[in-house]
């Protein structure tokens, strides 16, 4: 059955999904790429860069398994890119280069309406200002069956957590401490929006935890 | 060298040390007895309680490790029961019967005045009244050069991190979510203080986590 799901996401010990002062420079915030470092070594990480060899195990089977069978996505504008308030232009692309690791359509939330945006490889960029379930209901008919993937940040994955929208999530705990930041369970009472913990595996780089919703 | 050590210091996925509620029915509040599944199965565990048997590996070696080389415990008031305010008299002697685990002086802090307990097997509460860094003094010179364990709860083990009082934290993150109680980690910028993560390693029942403070 098609799902509804956050995968691959990294977060800190502390629960930052992103650090602090995120910038141009610095998409992820001070210290934020640390939260990845488990999944740039992998087979998967360096097949999508067009490079060869790279780590098997536990870590590149969770970067697979992110991307299997996912039919569209969704992204928050501030994953999509730095720009705030109206697009002044059409020049901002995404962060990822003329053709983006997704083939297939990605669904932006956003305040301000822009057209779509085909890129190479089968990414199509649509910008949706009608809202998180407007834009899920979009994804899932894109997505003709297939899995639809909350891509992020961490603003984004909230919000479709307080809305029980999101079936499951596979959380990448990595070892440090970013004391700042975007905290995905800030104020978030999971467990009372239905989520528990349902699996949890660590890697030497990461501690791989599913999280589902009952029912 | 002696140390200002947390050890053995059960936290949800989401950070919480304690799950809301607490009472005397439910000293670790509300789901809270889920951080400490961990420990419970453990041949050290069920050698404490006297009893045969138990599970050996990580878990087991870190619930041993907690109590090496201790010399004394410090203990907020919270953890050493859930009287409020004014001792009403000296019969509330803690939540571990006529002989606690402590075997060597706990220093409890509290604002209220009350004479030391002496307890069987070595165990002898006294209490502090005059702030953290006197109840550490006095726990060090307890000590006779072993290590002071800082035992909890989570808001005792805030205080001495904020005052950069302690030297390494294990913490044996279970894979749970509690959606609220005592969050160790909120609002509470560790790498500013000093702290990094030094070791991860996960049995099937808890990720361990090292942190210890630079310099």
């Amino acid at each position: 059955m098609s799902k509804v799901r956050v995968a691959a996401f990294g977060i800190s010990l502390d629960g930052y999904g992103a650090g602090p002062d995120q910038s141009l420079d610095h998409p992820m915030g001070r210290g934020g790429m640390a939260l990845h470092q488990w999944v740039l070594p992998t087979r998967f990480f360096h097949a999508m860069q067009g490079k060869e060899g790279g780590t098997t195990g536990l870590d590149d089977d969770f970067a697979r398994r992110g991307f299997d069978n996912v039919g569209a996505w969704i992204l928050g504008r501030n994953m999509f890119g730095p720009v705030r308030g109206p697009w002044p232009d059409q020049s901002w692309k995404g962060w990822w280069g003329e053709e983006p690791p997704y083939h297939c359509p990605v669904f932006v939330l956003t305040h301000h309406e822009r057209p779509p945006l085909e890129m190479k490889g089968g990414t199509i960029f649509h910008f949706v200002t009608d809202g998180i379930e407007a834009a899920l209901a979009r994804a899932q008919e894109a997505a003709r069956g297939k899995d639809v993937r909350i891509g992020g940040g961490v603003a984004t994955v909230r919000q479709y957590l307080e809305a029980r929208l999101i079936d499951a999530l596979h959380l990448a705990v990595a070892p440090v401490l970013l004391g700042g930041g975007e905290n995905l369970f800030a104020g978030l009472d999971l467990p009372a929006l239905g989520y528990r913990v349902t699996s949890h595996e660590a890697s030497e780089a990461a501690t791989h935890v599913i999280i589902e919703r009952d029912g």
